[in-house]
């Protein structure tokens, strides 16, 4: 845990009001820290309260929802912070922004994030709501990906016709099946990243 | 649940028994089933006991054991009975076999499957004997595609030193990430065996 304002490192969402002072971010943080130790503990998401939240936390319900409608966009945050920024491509070569973009897909930083970020997964499947949620706390990774990939599209390293939902789906799905699913002990981890990368540009949408 | 016997549709791992009598596949199938219902019904397989499948599926414990040294080697069973066996590749063209092998990849057939596979995630990361379990059940599925693309290698369809671990991962890896962690909503779920199939094969490896 670090001492820092929650709102430095996390995407900040609409349904959450804008912090104040630095008190309040110190409120926001203790609020998502406790959210994400009761699901590393074992709670399921559909288990968890917002009494149960705010007494770990050590605030009144009403400091909750201050800040958050629901549970379920208090969640978006608590993803936003678990999963940290998407990397900053260093803008040098479309192979080494891609591979900086892969390196963290599916690398699950903490054992707390290990230990969350899993268990999501069939809650997933049984609530659409949450599949939203979901998603919502995801696609800023996503779109840092598809920036990349247009940047490179407009100085003409990549084709302009390139489908760069399906050339993201080549890169990011083995990484999160690896990574996420254990997937094929036969496939290395160490050099996944740019092995596919290669890969991929040698194939599709290189000029 | 069906009346075939339960070795039809099973792979045979090394740890059971050959059945002997249809009885005895019977019985196979009895406690194969009462296993998966227990798993489908919220039991984690950490606390899943012996005994509790036993009661489950009308048995002795002494039966199970003559069948299966462990709930592990049982589980082996259990998911090669859930996925049911790969599919056959046509073996009409590259394209198409691919297509076959991949349409099934990560899509739960049943909604048990659906509600097993998935809460096995977060108890992989926590046992490598489980991990080692689960691939003993995943890998007949790796070496069906591993065929096929060695298949086609053999005739001069694809380039002999094509990266056969990283293809697949390029092809499989997609359909895992989409359905089985609800990845990127703008990417459709219909046709996408295809796309991979195709940008892949016009990519990396044929001739």
């Amino acid at each position: 845990m670090t001492s820092t304002a929650r709102t430095d490192g996390a995407q900040p969402t609409d349904d959450r009001k804008a912090p104040g002072r630095p008190r309040s971010a110190r409120a926001d943080e203790a609020i998502t820290e406790a959210m994400l130790d009761l699901l590393a503990e074992g709670s399921s998401f559909e288990a968890l309260t917002i009494e149960a939240v705010a007494a770990r936390a050590g605030v009144g319900k009403a400091t909750i929802y201050r800040r958050w409608p629901n549970k379920e966009s208090m969640l978006v945050d608590a993803i936003a912070r678990l999963k940290g920024d998407p990397p900053v491509p260093p803008g040098t070569s479309l192979r080494e922004d891609l591979v900086t973009m892969l390196r963290p897909v599916g690398a699950l930083r903490s054992t707390r994030a290990g230990q969350i970020m899993p268990c999501l997964i069939p809650e997933l499947r049984r609530s659409p709501e949450l599949q939203a949620v979901f998603q919502r706390a995801m696609e800023p990774r996503r779109e840092a990906l598809r920036k990349v990939l247009r940047y490179w599209i407009e100085r003409g390293e990549l084709r302009s016709d390139v489908d760069i939902e399906l050339m993201q789906a080549m890169l990011a799905g083995p990484l999160l099946a690896k990574n996420v699913l254990f997937w094929n002990p036969d496939l290395p981890r160490e050099g996944l990243p740019e092995r596919l990368v290669d890969a991929v540009l040698a194939g599709i949408g290189v000029r």
